[in-house]
């Protein structure tokens, strides 16, 4: 189970981290170009110490106004330098608290424009094993695992694949556009079935109805609000009922 | 001999990098936060490494449009934080290129606040240790070595000082401030001559004609201009030729 | 009555706007460099329209990080120029909405570096007369009057005097540092009454227990959380009571 | 004749201003958000009022790092936003020195962005008549003048069709984008050819041959280098000895 966090900036506090970390295994932490400042990192990462959650980045355009969610027309070059960037920055947080990055994961238009073009994947790919070959990337679960497989090999690291409880797939295992109706789940009942679902069959019904699978290593849940967080414990007590054994990524990937 | 390079953002260029690079032995490189962007980092790492030039981090404070030489009243707690960030931003693109970082020395109005406040040596000493405590903390040499050398045993790193050889010193071993009359030194053959009179003697001709003591371990120079890079090439054959092996710092501090 | 307003940026939201414009006469509004953003400006001053509330511009430092509040050692020169940014870019919402700037009123660090060193005053008056001559320029009421009429009469500009209820005074009229004990009052009852008594007998009891005269134009209140906004009301409902027209500045300065 | 000016930031200097300057008509301003800033404004709109040329705000995307040259996916209410901030901003240091804003012209990805989707350029156009009915927006000069046209009568602003000597133009009219060979011109007598032309004939040839119709109002030149500077020189005095009068667009337009 993993989060964003650490997206709070200067005076400015988003999220209830506070309240998700202590309920989650993997922290996805903004790296200062989105979202996050120094101090934030610092913070963030000093809360996951505190509840033995692993820690990754999340690294994100240079668009703290937009919120990294406009895409950029970057170019490769460009992005890999950025990853490798922000990737550094809170490795250096991490390492200043005796923590190592668990994992890497793009955050906004980065990663929906990952999701649509590989080429991303792989300047991403690229950024993380020159960095630190130990990191896993996390990437969105999807009928199309092979490509981002090899992608790994050819990198030599690894890569966890990433479902989201609370968004509607297409019947091709795709996301459904958030501009699209229906694209975002709602009702918290349904998105903790629909993580159970995930976690213990590897399968989603998808929003024309049908039964697709969707292996995911990993489940992108929120802190937004007292609601979101109370899924997110809703979750995790209902995976543990089930026999899950819930762990941090580096464990089984 | 290290210099500072690195600063070029986006479109726009500064100093003369390809040109200073190849005659210095420390290559203080900037990290974002008043010059420098993702992509002229890893250029300026690819420079320093085609040179065998050692790298380290140049942090200063996030305030691009005054290049980092405005003073900022930022927090103690804030100037640490953002020299790990700074430090870590910079060593990801080292290591990336399979370098490491030799040093750390900070930027601009944060150097100066520094020199004149021990208590911000001291969060940036303990930013360089909980990064990397085998980075070398660049340091203005003065009469006052004991302080500074104090902090660097309390937090387990090294320490190195450095002079200024185009800067006017004060009798007491104090460098002039810019603002005041005769601060910058421009003749270039003075410049060479006392940056060798600092290598081979520890002295130098403070502004009011008394020869002080000024033990350093490197000597700042600059490549902001084709006569300024003459001038560091001149300093090293005359070092060279005076029998003074021109070598990185880490191989002697 | 003034407030800050239109300080949240990007996804950020900061302070009750929505609640407290309502009862103020009065929209310093944040003009992108301390906090704000362009469409939050646009909102924030369609709001105050709605409320026949007048709006000033509200320029800081161009510090997002440190939210305008830490001093900036930047030149005259730099203050005037970034204050005449500010103020156009916050006209120009304004006049696209059919309004006009009331007022200017420095923000943070800028404010308090004007009070301690009138040549910022100066400069930031002269970007007011080079702009708009018809704006007010807001300045901290204290018992020092004569310099600051003085820079208005000389650039040809009127100012206002403003005084703070929930701030502490020294019985030489001037603020308590807030990182003096007791410089900040939170007991909202006695702000009110604080407020009350400027209003209408332009006096004030400073931290060491003496009355002082206070002779202020406009009380600036604060709209973070909703006591504050309660207090505002209290302030506002208990002027009216006391036979106070409670009025925006233009109208009797 | 226009050109792209005040690009400078800080200490970063950008193009050959003090050159140009004294031979174009118009001088298209950035606005400090890809390129500019405060001072650099200032500075620019001094030169410009020495020699008597007509200033115009040349407003992009919040992107310094990309110099504005990367499309944002930003909505139509930001893109408005921005331009109105901008266009704020740029108008107050012309009021300042007591000029008015001519025009106003998008830079780089905005601009592009535009010529390709005419929803930007009508929210460009709803900004200019929010904030100065009597400001010209600069658009591209193609064989598609009626709804750009329409667009300028729907919001009552003029509009002064814009051609590039130094770009290729395909046979339907349109920019041969800049990643295809043959799209930028270096061959600076082929260049003045062309600007005269564009002026004399309103004709260009199209880089299969054809000689197609391209009627424009002004010519954007650049001084970039001393190359660009003798080649706007060259293009001025080509027009003016063919009996072509060079003034500024709101004399025609």
């Amino acid at each position: 189970m993993n989060s964003d966090v650490g997206e709070s900036f200067g005076v400015y506090k988003l999220g209830l981290d506070e309240e998700v970390i202590p309920h989650i295994t993997s922290a996805n932490v903004a790296c200062g170009f989105h979202g996050g400042d120094p101090g934030v990192m610092r913070k963030t990462i000093s809360l996951a110490k505190q509840y033995r959650v692993e820690v990754g980045a999340h690294p994100g355009f240079p668009d703290l106004i937009g919120f990294g969610r406009r895409n950029v027309d970057a170019s490769l070059e460009e992005i890999q330098d950025d990853v490798i960037y922000q990737m550094g920055a809170l490795q250096a947080f991490a390492v200043s608290q005796g923590l190592k990055l668990q994992h890497v994961k793009p955050h906004g238009a980065l990663y929906n424009m990952a999701v649509a073009n590989p080429k991303i994947w792989e300047a991403v790919a690229e950024a993380v094993a020159k960095v630190d070959r130990e990191a896993i990337l996390v990437v969105l679960a999807s009928s199309k695992r092979e490509p981002l497989l090899e992608i790994a090999r050819r990198y030599g690291i690894r890569i966890a694949f990433e479902a989201f409880p609370d968004r509607a797939y297409g019947k091709d295992g795709s996301l459904v556009p958030r501009r699209e109706k229906g694209a975002v789940i709602h009702d918290h009942e349904v998105v903790a079935k629909r993580a159970l679902k995930m976690a213990l069959e590897g399968k989603v019904i998808a929003i024309d109805g049908t039964e697709i699978e969707l292996k995911a290593n990993t489940l992108c849940v929120h802190g937004d609000n007292p609601a979101a967080v109370q899924i997110v414990k809703k979750i995790r007590e209902g995976l543990t009922a089930s026999g899950v054994e819930v762990t941090p990524m580096k464990h089984f990937i």
